[in-house]
């Protein structure tokens, strides 16, 4: 199977991450297209490539859209009707857009600067408005060596905010532990092995079977001394979630 | 070393925990009391030990109190002076209690039916009114071979604070997202590899720097589409943690 030709628009996490998995899979990147033209310059000398000053200029069998939310639409705009595009948010819809060749290609992973992700750690959620555009994605991530699943705009729209509990809210929640440990000089090993089990019996026993603690119990002692050692901010988030804890398990 | 004989109080999760740990580990058993006698009898008989009519009647070098916090003061009121006891429970101080020879002995993990914790994923935070008392709950601990760390009330009561954040607010956070995609009828294996990272992650940068998603960047558009696919009470939470986040993060 020959290796199919990308391109990659902008220069953020994503885009780095595509480069440096496509890169290592001997994948060949056409060009790279960013409005930050120091960075793309540094990205296609490290990867060999060059930086094209126009969307249009990007002859690839696959322009990866690696660009935020909020760019998309100005982006796409600029697409020839004739190139092949993914862009690789998860929120947006693929309705939104009117470019025919358009597909998705959204990495179902937080994503941060020094984290040199594998590429086993990253399913893939992939649409495409024709059989061309998704067999191009297809191929791409065969070659990257990626798990991935087709999935409707409307599907990948639940597991993005299915995402954004568990890892924005739940990097949250090690927030405060970390606040309410360090504030006391307290360090954050103990935590780990409670943090692992916690994991290991949601996946294992399923959330609704895993859930314990006071706000289950009802256990009002318990309740009011964690109030009472709460700042004013922490108590709404403790009394947010005790609440929606009892209201989950009212009988338990 | 000889082993220390220990008693124990209760026959629920902790007390399952404890005794099959000991046992395992060699540690002779006393005895076992508990309000539940057929439950206690069933131990008893499992663990090769006898039942005890009373607490009085409990003769070990240590008896681990393991019953919930409200029963706590009842059951050591009923303590004989010289017995020396350590309770299992994390948020109370111990100087609520006027028994002389108390300590605390707190597995600082979450223990449900049906997961069977190794001993060195149980890190144990204990605490003694006197030198005798703490002398008896390490020398348990380490033939138990367990790790242990001496820990005040008041550093004990936040590290418990904090575990209810990581534990069961955590457990909650997977049970929304289940809750979302099995609305979907979408399967929660594409979060495994997510719910890694965000922890990997928090553990390796910190979850100060871990933080990411629309809240943090003030992305309008993907909150009102969160906020316009979430039922009023999962919008409470997304709510609460999404100001909590824009609050910690105001310049992100």
């Amino acid at each position: 199977m020959q290796a199919i030709q990308i391109g990659i628009v902008g220069s953020g996490k994503v885009a780095q991450t595509l480069l440096r998995l496509a890169n290592a899979a001997g994948i060949p990147i056409a060009g790279i297209y960013a409005r930050n033209q120091a960075l793309a310059e540094q990205l296609a000398a490290k990867y060999n490539t060059q930086c094209v000053a126009q969307l249009s200029e990007l002859h690839a069998e696959l322009i990866l859209l690696c660009v935020s939310d909020d760019a998309l639409p100005e982006i796409i705009a600029q697409l020839k009707p004739q190139q092949i595009a993914a862009y690789t948010a998860g929120s947006p819809s693929i309705k939104l857009f009117a470019h025919q060749q358009l597909g998705v290609c959204y990495p179902y992973q937080s994503i941060s600067k020094g984290r040199d992700l594998l590429v086993s750690d990253i399913p893939f959620m992939i649409e495409g408005k024709n059989d061309l555009v998704l067999q191009r994605i297809s191929t791409f991530l065969q070659q990257l060596g990626a798990q991935f699943q087709v999935c409707g705009s409307a599907q990948r729209a639940q597991y993005h905010l299915a995402g954004v509990f568990v890892n924005n809210f739940g990097n949250l929640l090690l927030l405060e532990a970390s606040k309410i440990l360090g504030e006391a000089n307290l360090d954050m090993t103990p935590i780990y092995p409670l943090l692992n089990e916690t994991i290991a019996k949601a996946i294992l026993l399923g959330p609704e079977h895993a859930q314990t603690g006071p706000a289950l119990r009802h256990d009002q002692n318990t309740l009011d001394r964690h109030r009472a050692a709460l700042n004013p901010e922490q108590l709404v988030v403790y009394n947010c979630l005790t609440k929606r804890i009892q209201d989950l398990f009212p009988h338990a």
